[in-house]
């Protein structure tokens, strides 16, 4: 079975040493009941609870996978059904709920913790009670008081869980042409009617009820994204004593058999005349489920931390036992036929892609999430603001390149296996498929591209980016620490800055610029956001004592050699622009089908 | 279903313009019987066989995967057996086997492309006959009269199938400490025993009798990769008269399950004093195994090919038909909701990676292929041996470039499909989950880049690079085309000159040097072989007429401003060095396993 140890020295790290959410947290009189040590007591929980109860399910989760079984009826895999019981009453789907309605009210610093630790032991899992979190932030952000007093309790316990109804059969990104319909019943409810696919956790046997949020049209909506309203269409009608009612007219029509999150049941969810109730004004629904969207994007991000992580501590304890050739420079161990192979440079070469990246991203995602705290519990607006604005900027970065990167470090974890990584037995190539979806919803990454260089980066003519980077420039020159990522920063802040102006004075003349610079852009981007973080873990740790911090130099080092010399590449290709793709006529791509 | 039409018209190009091989083959006695236009009806057969045959099983092979019955019966998925027998009675597999044994004779440039074909559109078919095809091009190269009249003719017609029994449980790259044991019976048969892992198509129900080949260790052998000797086991003996005699001692334990290629049978064999036969001198079987192997890793890359091309058509034909937003100039189609997603410069961004990297390989491959052709039929000793070293030198390249970047443009592909990526229905997931093999197989990529940087030019010096470089510049400089292509192969190739002189000036004092910077140093070599391809591609088609050359012209341009610039961000990391991975104490990467 695979292993895991919840990366708590580096977790602590993150909270205490370069973040120093003590300082941070007393500074806010919304967070000043937040202290570590209830902090760690949490963390050691679910470093537990996913340890012993989350990983022993997550192979049966792949070969088992949710199940069809008839008349929209779903089932989980085996242990599903148990371990969500003890999850959902430990209480950790409230964990950053609002108080008012039952939730505990802890940062996303904390969470995002707790989430990783969910992630990295099973992908297909941590779906429900995260979708649940999603629906949650977005009723408390949209809806009505009554809405809030209905729904919200019952979620944060997890009695009842959350979906969100967006896709459509031809309508994925280009949400503008929904077609599900939303017809006013006269009695303040609607009746809505269509269906959605991709529907994750649509129906299941976890809880008593499914709180579905619906994106519908009303009958005189405006076409496009403006016309869209948003619904909340639970499975069970909700009485007016807070008791089960009658069965609402949705179901499940079918599931959907994935590469991978086998898991999870991905629905076809089919609304016919089912009931249903606006939340929020009317046209408002994708704003509305954009506040979800955008909080939810950077749980993505830990979708893939929580991939490489699991995949690096299981390639390096492979790495470690597998006996093979010798090392280069002399026999390490002469009573047995064959070297581990962890003696050698190519395979360290793997695992510490794998381990750079885990580091910087969850570093990024604290640093995201700290801005997301900020601008949810400052009593200062200005503050607020500016962290929203960080926030925006940062978000695409936070769900795109965190998860291809970590894509691209779960297949490095693998390939340390050689023939063994290919066979399921290991457990390795489930992480691949499982880690792969992340690139792919809540918006593929291409889209998030489009979002960083389209609105966040040319809406503004720079503005956000300007901004950031002379935080990070502030940053760094006032950096204490003798270390290369001091100048590899600065160097790379030089290179966005050239490559943002370069992009910004181009796509004046050329519409498809942004189309097409926009995925390069934003691994550039990462690369920087990376480096940033590097330098701040290499600032927290420079002046302790112990391996443990000098490691953290070490990483660095590698991480400037051996990953940031990318960026280049990148904004190279940037410059190239779109005019290498545009330049063939439709008729290239023409495929005779026959 | 997968769509998948074969791109004769440019295997055409390749043979016809870019490589000239009518003339190629009459300036050579042993090709002259060779003519263009019976290439045609070959290319043309497999077209038909591979579209209307293979392409069809493909899914059900996915799906079904082989199966492991009971005492040691395996079966392959619904329609494999029918589709062997077709394949098998219309000669494919002795295409390319030697005439004097009932093979056809024909050169790999031939036998690649209709290789192609079938690793397209059912890679785990593929397999079955490959391994054949490799099985017994070892026994026409190391084998005795007596071996090649016993089991070659067979072999061509596909009665009989062909394996490599190479790894152990303890041992694959490491082929030195296998345990497999050879005793000599006295009357020049071995007693073998031993089990082998990995061991494709080693048992299945296609053929009437399988040929193994296998490694093993005679009782007084020399430790180590110097005392390995090659076996040819024959499930059934053999008789005098050719007819199947007695059942040998070995069977199939279990077979694997795999993250993809299901559809072949990945076999533990057991061998419990099986009857086998050396073949060549004792003690020098790896060698022997290495013609095979490296005829092989050639083919491996067409595997990646294969995947890149099937994944291609099917993402351009899905790009043209999905609907989805607007394009960024105009509305293209006012008369639909939404214009298809083609228009969107990102989309094509990640179609033409894939072409050019399908069309990049399929050109190296035949590159490559004409110097296998070259070494083995040419009449002037130095040409041949020239070939050779140019063979030695590329084929690690083939190999692992060409896997490397086929996985990548398959996962592109089915990033073009956004979540219809990731259901089976649309069969992209499974592309990607086959072709991952291709890294894995026959030598990991790491192993191939060892091989590369190792022992094909530290052990002489950059001596074959240097050879290959001026063979790159002297056709570049001769080049009639008037294209960006030819400067920026010359500056790849000064980029692989410096950065090979740097590698070999630093490898005599760090010993972990070659391991640490082998991978990286293997890409920039791919980038630069690319380069070199697109610069002949570029010269074939730049003074002919039509939309087909002028759209190669086009692809050139993409891969220069999209892809090339990647060769400086592998050349900067190899010169960072092994230092970042060797720096940390072993201790790091200890896993505490609890």
């Amino acid at each position: 079975m695979a292993i895991y140890n919840a990366p708590l020295d580096d977790m602590r790290f993150m909270l205490n040493d370069v973040f120093k959410v003590e300082q941070f947290w007393q500074s806010n009189e919304k967070l000043a009941h937040v202290d570590m040590d209830t902090v760690n007591m949490i963390l050691e929980e679910m470093a537990k609870l996913s340890k012993n109860v989350l990983l022993p399910i997550n192979r049966v989760g792949d070969e088992e996978g949710a199940t069809y079984q008839a008349d929209g009826v779903v089932t989980t895999p085996k242990g599903f059904k148990e371990a969500y019981q003890q999850y959902a009453e430990s209480g950790w789907i409230g964990l950053g709920g609002d108080p008012e309605y039952g939730g505990q009210g802890f940062p996303k610093m904390v969470t995002m913790l707790t989430e990783e630790m969910v992630f990295t032991t099973n992908q297909a899992f941590a779906l429900y009670p995260n979708l649940t979190v999603g629906a949650s932030l977005c009723l408390l952000a949209a809806g009505s008081d009554e809405q809030k007093q209905t729904y919200l309790e019952k979620m944060y316990a997890g009695e009842w869980s959350g979906t969100m109804c967006l896709t459509e059969p031809h309508a994925g990104t280009d949400l503008g042409i929904i077609k599900t319909k939303a017809v006013p019943n006269g009695d303040g409810s609607y009746a809505i009617s269509g269906t959605k696919i991709f529907i994750t956790g649509g129906e299941h046997d976890l809880t008593e009820n499914i709180i579905h949020l619906v994106l519908a049209k009303t009958p005189d909506a405006p076409a496009g994204s403006k016309g869209i309203s948003l619904f909340v269409v639970p499975k069970f009608i909700v009485n007016d004593d807070g008791s089960l009612g009658e069965r609402n007219t949705l179901a499940a029509g079918s599931i959907e058999h994935k590469m991978g999150i086998k898991g999870s049941a991905t629905c076809v969810m089919n609304f016919d005349n089912a009931k249903g109730w606006m939340v929020g004004a009317e046209n408002t629904g994708l704003a509305s489920m954009f506040i979800m969207m955008n909080y939810e994007r950077v749980t993505m991000g830990l979708q893939g931390l929580g991939g490489t992580e699991l995949a690096y501590q299981n390639a390096a304890a492979y790495a470690n036992e597998r006996g093979q050739g010798r090392s280069d420079t002399q026999i390490q161990s002469p009573e047995k036929p064959a070297d581990s192979i962890i003696h050698h440079a190519d395979v360290r070469r793997m695992l510490l892609n794998a381990r750079a990246n885990a580091e910087a991203s969850r570093c990024f995602a604290m640093y995201v999430a700290k801005q997301l705290d900020e601008s949810k519990f400052s009593v200062d607006a200005d503050a607020a603001q500016a962290a929203a604005a960080r926030v925006a900027l940062l978000t695409p970065i936070a769900k795109a390149f965190l998860t291809d990167k970590a894509f691209e470090a779960t297949v490095d974890c693998q390939q340390v296996f050689g023939g063994h990584g290919y066979i399921r037995e290991w457990g390795m190539e489930q992480i691949v498929r499982d880690t792969r979806i992340s690139q792919i919803y809540e918006g593929a990454n291409g889209i998030q591209a489009l979002d960083l260089l389209g609105r966040k980066i040319a809406r503004n003519n720079g503005k956000y980016m300007q901004n950031f980077l002379a935080e990070i420039r502030n940053f760094v020159s006032n950096m204490q620490a003798d270390h290369g990522i001091k100048q590899a920063t600065l160097e790379a802040a030089d290179t966005l800055e050239t490559l943002t102006n370069a992009v910004l004075s181009n796509i004046g003349e050329r519409k498809n610029e942004i189309n097409g610079c926009a995925v390069d852009y934003l691994h550039a981007c990462g690369y920087l956001c990376y480096a940033y973080m590097f330098a701040m873990m290499v600032e927290a740790a420079h002046d302790k004592e112990g391996e443990f911090y000098a490691n953290k130099l070490k990483l660095a080092n590698f991480f400037v050699g051996r990953i940031l010399p990318r960026i280049r590449a990148h904004a190279d290709m940037v410059k190239a622009g779109s005019d290498p793709m545009m330049d063939f006529d439709l008729s290239y791509f023409a495929t005779n089908i026959s």
